[in-house]
């Protein structure tokens, strides 16, 4: 049980982790807590670590990418990445659902980092910290690239005169069905992907190069 | 009111469809229906259309890309597509919620579209021929690439040792959100983006020309 926390950094994730802490009953200090959690950015890991004096605290971040050592001179230590998007107009519900990866040099340091993870009702799993930027790697393309698909689907909508939002509930289900492949790649017909780069090419040719890219990503 | 239909076709559309037209007490005709709705394959439409001989009936199809001069010869013709993906493990339910691109030449052939929309449970909305192409690329682009992007994804934390299901809490928010872009290119943060290019090179550099492709296209 962790009954004291000092969150470090006020922004979407340590505002919703803050939040969340204090709804489980633990007490937040502003400085001294049996936990330090460090929700700041990535680039600033290193420097206010080093402005923590060592002492019996776990020192933790909530970076992805980051590894273990960002947290020196410290070395009880451990990160908690909450696989979540989080946004400012949600609470610490957002945190409800979620995967969280949790590495750590120690059994001692695991232990901290799951039940931490467990407190704020994250699912926590186990992560090599020499494979982080991997595993991120793999949650940026997710997340911030399905952004990126809807951006480009909903240009190609609105220049062909249909809503975009009409996409919501197709990629809704997309999820829903387990990501099973429909459309004229499972189809093997090559005749409707060439009518597609050919619309795309005369409308938003600046589409073409991912249109491409990612077709040929599909392909069995 | 359309009160019979013949439906020729039943895969994954042309099942859900003849389904959800028999809940709505509309009659099944194995032929001679008011409207004969083609759920066939793309490149199918145009010979099974020549085989139908014109009279009374209203011919559509459900194809996204295919143009309404595929019908011919029938000049009573319209197309309604509905931009969902099917699977077989699920039934006309699947349609609620969904939108249906309806294309016609004329005030009663989309009318006629519309109407059997509405009938099936679609929110249609009507779509110039001649952008037909351009609109089902960015359907493509949300729903198919979509589950790309989920492989892509799945195989880099398998790689790294995490599980990939815990990417479709963060994938369902990222939607849910709004489509909000966080992460490292909307923080700005190219040390990060390099770090995740470093780890894709060196355990799946397959993956690179995806990831590069599109943290160009996310790029503000």
């Amino acid at each position: 049980m962790i009954e004291t926390v000092t969150v470090i950094g006020h922004g979407r994730v340590g505002s919703a982790v803050a939040a969340r802490l204090a709804e489980r009953g633990v007490e937040l200090r502003d400085e001294g807590g049996e936990v330090v959690l460090l929700c700041v950015p990535d680039s600033a890991i290193s420097d206010v670590s080093r402005g923590l004096t060592p002492g019996h605290a776990w020192i933790g971040h909530v970076s992805g990418a980051t590894p273990l050592s960002a947290l020196a001179p410290h070395t009880r230590r451990f990160s908690l990445h909450p696989l979540q998007t989080f946004t400012r107009s949600r609470g610490p519900e957002q945190l409800d659902g979620a995967f969280a990866a949790v590495s750590g040099e120690s059994r001692e340091a695991i232990a901290v980092a799951r039940t931490l993870a467990q407190t704020l009702g994250l699912q926590p799993f186990e992560l090599a910290d020499d494979r982080r930027a991997l595993y991120h790697a793999g949650a940026a393309v997710a997340s911030n690239y399905l952004v990126t698909l809807y951006r480009i689907a909903s240009g190609l909508l609105e220049e062909a005169g249909a809503p975009p939002e009409a996409l919501v509930p197709l990629m809704r289900r997309t999820i829903e069905n387990g990501f099973e492949l429909t459309g004229p790649i499972a189809r093997g017909d090559w005749t409707t992907v060439d009518a597609h780069l050919a619309a795309i090419r005369a409308a938003r040719p600046e589409v073409e190069p991912v249109y491409r890219v990612l077709a040929e990503a599909t392909r069995p």
